[in-house]
């Protein structure tokens, strides 16, 4: 199976390294790593990662997943990524998004009238974008399964290896990346904060989303 | 607050980007990526990320994090690494790591008698390496903080947040993140996982740990 893992600059790493470290352990995993050219791409907190291929080198994979950045997103102007993600969805069997990457598909047309979710804070956004944004940490419709916000990837990876290779590879991998999760906070989701962690994190976003 | 994130051949991306994920979002944070040299650094599962730094650039970190890999772990012979961890330790406030990379700071003899945890599979060797192994998703020792496997890097990864800036900077990158986990499996322990689940995991560990 071949898999997708697309990049474009300020993209948030952990949208892309959740699934990735998840869907690499599947059975037959070819996995790339795409990106319009071939330089390394920055993601939103520093961290460099190199394409293993272009738009042009990868043309019909079997899964794609696009992770999510800062809003704005200057990537929903790469006319050519958008292009090639409409072409690409023809034929493969998922295209995942984690976060505000679902507004990637919205942008490249194809996810109109769709069920899918993304980023608490980005919800009125995808939903202006004629997509029937629902609630739920993992949506699928598809081909398409979309995740909420940032780490909710690592989730949408595990339903996914459910689906595609049945509960006990998905439980193997869980096993192996100790995936049980303890929070030592309660705060993750917007009903769970309070009214100050709200505010403060309202001022994160603002932050990353800066130039 | 000066962090240095450790890349090393064949690290597991996940051990490092989880919790630079909610790191970076600290006030005044200054991100590196460290390496022996200057030349990008493949993951285990393929993903190929680029230092910031290298050994002898970056000299003092406020907080150092080294990430697991598979076993056995060539980084284990890597003297130049063993030694700049031995030296910036004497100076750094905070020295964590995420799953099996709390055996470079056993190896570089820096964690002898301490509290650790580590990946469950991994106990038993990072036991044998003088460390007081303790259970726990999170295991405090300062100014060592050692985590479980993989995933459980980013409990780490807040749970520093709120020792080093409180509760409310802590659950707001929660929120931000949006980490109000829902693994769809439930069996990230060992003590929850199937004898069909163990087996399959055991080969899943046996072949990341392939050349």
């Amino acid at each position: 199976m071949k898999i997708a893992f697309v990049l474009y600059d300020q993209f948030t790493a952990l949208d892309l390294v959740g699934p990735y470290e998840v869907i690499a352990r599947w059975p037959g995993a070819e996995v790339h790593f795409v990106a319009t050219g071939p330089d390394p791409v920055r993601a939103d907190a520093g961290l460099v990662v190199s394409p293993s291929s272009t738009l042009d080198s990868l043309t019909a994979p079997d899964l794609v997943l696009v992770p999510g950045s800062g809003n704005p997103m200057p990537v929903l102007n790469d006319k050519a990524l958008l292009a090639w993600v409409r072409h690409v969805s023809q034929h493969a069997t998922w295209m995942a998004s984690v976060c505000t990457g679902a507004s990637i598909y919205a942008t490249a047309g194809i996810l109109a009238g769709r069920r899918a979710t993304t980023h608490w804070a980005f919800r009125d956004v995808l939903a202006s974008m004629d997509v029937n944004v629902c609630p739920g940490r993992v949506v699928f419709d598809e081909p398409f399964v979309s995740s909420a916000g940032v780490s909710a990837g690592i989730d949408l990876a595990l339903a996914l290896t459910g689906r595609v290779h049945g509960p006990t590879v998905a439980e193997a991998i869980q096993l192996v990346i100790e995936y049980d999760p303890q929070p030592p906070f309660d705060a993750g989701a917007p009903h769970k904060a309070s009214n100050q962690v709200m505010r403060a994190a309202g001022t994160l976003l603002a932050a990353a989303a800066s130039p």
